[in-house]
This record gives structure tokens, sequence and C-alpha cells, in this order.
């Protein structure tokens, strides 16, 4: 089983990719936890590239995404679902749509499309949005901002309402959660949705 | 105007450009000479990862190459034709379609529509493709080679191949030039196609 959690920064991924990772593990499902970017070697130098460097293009930075990604689903991701573990995976294909596809103005269709052309069509079962207040996921950030989460309240509120419009698109494997709820409580309701 | 080359590595194009460049120079146009994937520091830097790192997936390797063209025409292909230059780059959109759309077998028009979306449409007017038997090109490589020039000859054989079906396709920009002839003959042939 393939699970993607996605949302804003400081919306708490982290945490219940963590969360449901021990869920599952006592259910005696093997679980794989990761990343995006990064994940793989090469998506690590990817990541920092991105995330760390000085001005990135908008189609450059989506190349970049799509790039880690592909490398991710080739060494890590499609790996591990073919020994049958589950893969939780922070962020994937939606982030990009979100942040460069609909935020950045590139278009949802070009940039859902260069996606699916690297991941080879690869799309998650269960997608987990956690949703928070644009104010509450920026005091939520590090004290270390990277060049994403240096992006204003403007920038977040169009990426809260791409996610919006993604769940509409996709509800077959979206469920949408608060993420101002306790931890604990996010943790069982995906636990719970997951039919287990 | 925005001039490119295409070839095997070891094809002269590198010669070329600066052969072509010195002409155009001579005839009063502002030149400005850059080469693929690099052209910019983000660009150097991908270049390197995916030239000299370890395994990179073959869709990460198309995502990377797009990357740094997006880089490319960003910050410095496009302000270029903007103010009146006339660019000469060594490989461009065409290199990715020919390695990984077609020797690598990811598909032509994938390839090609990822990388359309990047450049965000912009094609050269004029395509010179230096045409050279496989086995003279890897004889003229350098001593170390990277990545790319370590596959082998079939791979080579289907990277010719594939730039042969390009210039099929594109005749309206494409001119295949005999790589093997002298430098200073090529750089005449090149010069007086562009009718000057």
């Amino acid at each position: 089983m393939f699970i993607t959690l996605e949302g804003l920064d400081g919306s708490g991924k982290t945490t219940q990719a963590r969360l449901l990772a021990t869920r599952l593990e006592a259910d005696g499902v093997e679980v794989v936890t990761t990343r995006e970017p990064g994940g793989t070697p090469l998506g690590e130098q990817v990541r920092d590239l991105v995330l760390h460097g000085d001005y990135v293009a908008p189609w450059a930075e989506a190349a970049l995404y799509a790039a880690a990604r592909a490398q991710h689903v080739d060494q890590l991701i499609r790996p591990a679902l073919e020994r049958g573990a589950t893969v939780i995976c922070d962020r994937y294909v939606d982030s990009s749509v979100a942040y460069q596809g609909i935020a950045r103005g590139l278009g949802l269709e070009r940039v859902l499309e260069l996606n699916l052309a690297v991941v080879e069509g690869l799309l998650p079962e269960h997608t987990f949005l956690l949703e928070i207040d644009v104010a509450r996921a920026a005091g939520r950030m590090g004290a270390e901002l990277d060049r994403i989460e240096r992006e204003d309240d403007g920038f977040r509120t169009r990426v809260a309402a791409a996610y919006r419009k993604l769940a509409g698109m996709f509800p077959e494997r979206y469920v949408v959660v608060d993420g101002t709820a306790a931890p604990e409580a996010i943790a069982e309701e995906i636990h719970g949705a997951l039919g287990r």
C-alpha cells in the first residue's frame, strides 16, 4: 500500500508519518517511511539545491522536484511496494502540483503531466491532507527557513486552496484531516481511515 | 537568433560553436555562446550530479537535464535573445529527446513534451547536426569519461539514429553537416547556411 501525506510546512505531516508507521508496524505491516524531496542520496542533493540554493527558475524548481521523485520511485518506493511493504511518503506528486502547478502558476495539468511521466503513473492509494490555517502553519515552522518556507502568507494561502482543489479532484484517494486536532487524535483518524 | 549544435560527444560541437561565434562577431553580431547541461551556476551543479554522480534513474536523468535547461532559458538564453543577441548553444532540447527519449527508451514524445513545458516552447531557429561515425566519436572523447560517455557503442549508435530521425522530423530548422570534414570547412558551411 502506498500512502502519502500532504499539507503546508508546519501542518504536522512528519509527526503523522511517524505515528502512522508505529500503528501499522503494531499491526504487523512492514513500513517504509520516507520524504520528498529527498529519500535517496541523489534526492537529498537535489533537495539541497532546490531548498537552500539561490534563485531557482519556476520550471527548474518543478523539474528538480520531479528528478528527485523519479529517483525516489525507482530506487526506494517501487522496490518497497513490490516486496509487499507499505510506503508512507511525506509529500509526493501533489506537492508539486499544489506548489509549482497552482501556487506558482505553472499550470495544474502541465505539472501533473510532467510528474506522471517521471513516476511512470505511480500514484498513492491514500492521500491524507492535513489542513491547518496559514498563520498557524507559519508559526510552527522552525527557526531556519528554507527557500519555500520564506514565501509569504499569500503563497501559503494559494497552496492551501490548491490542496483543497486536489482533494476535490481525486476524492477516491483523498482524506482531509483537521491538522489542528491533537496529534494522537489525528493519528487515530488516519489509521481508522485505512480500514484497520 | 537562436542556434543549437547537436551530435555525439566527440563530434566537434564545441569547436564549431567557437568558430561560428568568431565568424558572427566578425559580422558585427553580439554572440552569446553557451552549453548544456550547465550555462548557469545551478545548471553546472546539476551537470555535476548527472554526469559525475552514481546511479541516476532514467527519468531522473531526463528531469535533471530539463531542470538545468529551464534555468538556462530563464537566466541566460531568453534574456540574451530579448536584447537582440544571437545565442549559440552546444546541446539543447534535442539532446534530451535523442539520448533519454530515444536511446534510453523513455519515449520521444514524452521527453519532448516535458522539455517543451520547461522551456515554455522556446526552440531554436537553426540546429546543426554534426554527423560522425560512432567509432570516430568515441576515439575523440577525452581521457576522463563522464557517466554518459561511458555508455557503449550500441548506445551511441542509437543516439546517432535518433538525431537522424529528429533531423527528418524538423527539416525547417535542421541542417545535417559532415562532422568528419576539416573544422574550417565545416565552419564555412554552417556560416553559409545562416545566409550571411
